[in-house]
């Protein structure tokens, strides 16, 4: 038995008695009687428990601290209160005590002081809110890939393969680092490696998903991705989720399709799942977050592309702090205009290829590139995708232009030559998308263990 | 549309013209028509598309080789093969070619060499049946979780903390190897790199994961996990991916019905949703697998403690290799007896202290701890898993005997202390679990690109 199966089936249980484990999150003490506002971490919502002086423990359940862990029997009854119910306990049993000194107490925290807590601000409500729509959008991805027939890929995290650029990229090693050995031209030599080379934890899952769209059509990644990043911002982490969809025989439209289904898909069904966090975060985190989100599940968006964009910011009243220009990219005041603009999200495509990756299409004109992001009101930049390049020849010849060593990835070269076809896919940072959820504004605050410049504790 | 949908919906398609896009996986020409095994990626199952040479293209149709990128048009009718149905074309235009000189020709090919092609692999049947068991499976593992109410929890890959012995880890840098600061005492001043102190990549998410349990009451890691060690065998590789579990109030017995209750839930969405995949393997790699798998669904999983399966091996007429031992672990020789005595999966219970962790229960018997190991036939050891050691001088005890520095993981040490309480959890190695499925015995088959000591290739 457990607080979410009481919730979920409360009418059942008016009337009987219920034993549930878990945690004093608050205690208030009258004379005669007590109020414990409890919660097994099963649900967001919390469990009023009354207990009355006629118990034979009462003095020392009136002791219990907030933190303790306890075991409570009563019986489920209607509430005057603001609760549907309550239950009437009959017993409350100490099973793990907490002392006075304990740093979660029942008053408002700073975000900044909870991040030096992390390993107890998940017992706040705020971080049951964000973590638990961190847990059920994580799933609504999953969900909306599997019923759609694209294959989940663990592509590999430790890799040789920069598709980045490696200058992105932590480096792994099995060495001794007060004890490398040396090779004759006084560098370190890597072949005594366990690996017998210098590897890294990758930045991206795409190359190697590229491979597997090509055999299976359409695939998706979801994992751990690394950037070295030395930047101390609101929106940057060194570790972070991302998810990435390959396609094959997937032009640009198609993959806006995708991207604009996909989004409302999870959105929905987090505004169908997790109720209580996003009333909790429209309360206290961003107001107007749920009526956002609802706007967006059933808005169009919009697609335009980069030199409409710039035609628009060009003929805005505005006073520009970067002058918006055809070969440039498009700076955050703009990103704000045009979502402005347009009132929703809005997918902006054929960028100036010289401010692209080097595998993104190069269209006809010779000048931009197949590819598209996407700018959502409130978050900025939450995808980012493109057409990959099918032409073989083309490719090489953009990589080597890029300073790509083309040798060292002419497996992914290849896949042009053996079955190519018109492919698309995209990347969603996952953290982004639930700052975008949840109205929370510094990514610290939507990762269980941020890592960021200076900080890996815990 | 796709194959998957044609497959699935089948009878509605017969006699209507439908357009799919894929590749040519075997031709076979006869004089005046031809025979196309194709394959979109999107089912497991190959289309036949039969041409005639009524077409116009009749002629360079038939020179297209297998690998090639193909759209077809053509009407669904019933086949006199072997198939429910084929596709009898219309017209089949070439997307993308493929020249002679591909690898895979529709011939068998060795593991081996598949290995070394392992950006191709994915084209063959085998492989096709090997990931998308896997991604169903991952899928699985979300689904049954996530009914259950566990919190899906993205736990740190780079971590300053260890769990399993730092030897065992890869360290993580941002330092220019051939560059390295030094510090005062000539060793490398690790507070020049990006996080300030030396970091790895984890081989375990347990301890971040038992924080949230602790908050969450049922949560769920499911990542990639990194182990340094020099062992090139069939079962071991550098990184793999793990589920691991942690439930607060939640003793040996109830992790061990978890355990049962979350494999036979896979295996059983597994034989649901990859029937064909199922079939494959058991005629192709292990005769006998589906039976295997149908009879674990439906069988009971025997428990008994280490000391019973030791009297059991004691007392049977083999002769080991190993002696069986009261204070030692139990051989593979030792797993295979145990599982084909009680013809079945065992858990084995109540380990010796010492051969175990330090953050395990101790029994009350002070000499065996609250651990278990499920054995399964034809795989060994699948999870393992114990109750947490809750009493908070007890572990710091334990941690110091077995040279653990108690101090940079006191935040773990504390939830002992902040309403702790009874708790438990495992961990089961995903490939582990995918070689059980599919019957393939070396890992290297069911990882996309394995990393094993000296092969970071692709």
């Amino acid at each position: 038995m457990d607080s979410r199966e009481l919730l979920k089936n409360k009418e059942e249980y008016i009337g009987k008695e219920v034993t549930l484990k878990g945690w004093i999150r608050n205690h208030r003490k009258q004379k005669d009687f007590g109020f414990i506002e409890f919660s097994d971490g099963m649900a967001f919502q919390h469990i009023q428990i009354v207990y009355e002086n006629k118990l034979k423990d009462f003095e020392e359940i009136q002791k219990l601290h907030n933190g303790c862990a306890i075991e409570v029997t009563g019986k489920v009854v209607r509430s005057e209160g603001k609760q549907d119910f309550e239950i009437n306990a009959d017993e409350i049993r100490l099973l793990g005590d907490c002392p006075e000194d304990y740093p979660m107490q029942p008053k408002k925290h700073s975000r900044e002081f909870l991040r030096e807590q992390a390993y107890l601000r998940p017992r706040t409500n705020l971080f049951q809110a964000v973590f638990r729509i961190r847990s059920v959008a994580s799933f609504a991805i999953h969900d909306y890939f599997q019923k759609n027939g694209y294959l989940y890929v663990h592509t590999p995290l430790i890799t040789t393969a920069d598709c980045e650029g490696s200058d992105q990229m932590f480096k792994v090693t099995t060495l001794d680092l007060n004890n490398l050995p040396k090779g004759e031209n006084g560098k370190v030599d890597m072949s005594k490696d366990l690996f017998g080379a210098l590897s890294y934890i990758t930045g991206s899952g795409q190359l190697h998903g590229e491979t597997f769209a090509l055999a299976f059509n359409k695939i998706y990644t979801f994992g751990p991705t690394f950037r070295t990043e030395n930047s101390n911002t609101k929106t940057h982490a060194n570790e972070f989720w991302m998810i990435e969809p390959e396609m094959a025989f997937c032009d640009l439209n198609e993959l806006m399709d995708i991207e604009e289904d996909m989004l409302k898909y999870i959105v929905k069904y987090v505004l169908d799942h997790c109720g209580a966090e996003i009333d909790f975060c429209n309360a206290f985190v961003e107001e107007g977050l749920r009526e956002r989100l609802e706007k967006l599940v059933n808005s169009s968006f919009t697609r335009v592309t980069h030199k409409e964009v710039i035609d628009i910011l060009k003929q805005a009243k505005e006073k520009w702090e970067f002058e918006p220009s055809y070969e440039g990219d498009i700076a955050k005041e703009h990103e704000k205009y045009i979502t402005d603009y347009f009132g929703g999200p809005v997918f902006i495509t054929n960028w100036p290829k010289d401010i692209k990756a080097w595998y993104m299409k190069t269209n006809s004109d010779n000048k931009t590139v197949a590819a598209v992001d996407l700018q959502v009101p409130g978050a900025g930049e939450l995808m980012g995708g493109s057409q990959r390049e099918d032409d073989y020849d083309v490719l090489i010849s953009r990589a080597k232009e890029m300073g790509v060593d083309t040798e060292a990835i002419d497996w992914y070269m290849n896949l042009r030559r053996f079955g190519g076809c018109v492919h698309a896919g995209f990347g969603m940072g996952f953290e982004r998308l639930i700052m975008y959820l949840t109205g929370i504004e510094n990514i610290r605050d939507v990762i269980p263990y941020p890592r960021t410049p200076g900080n890996c504790d815990y």
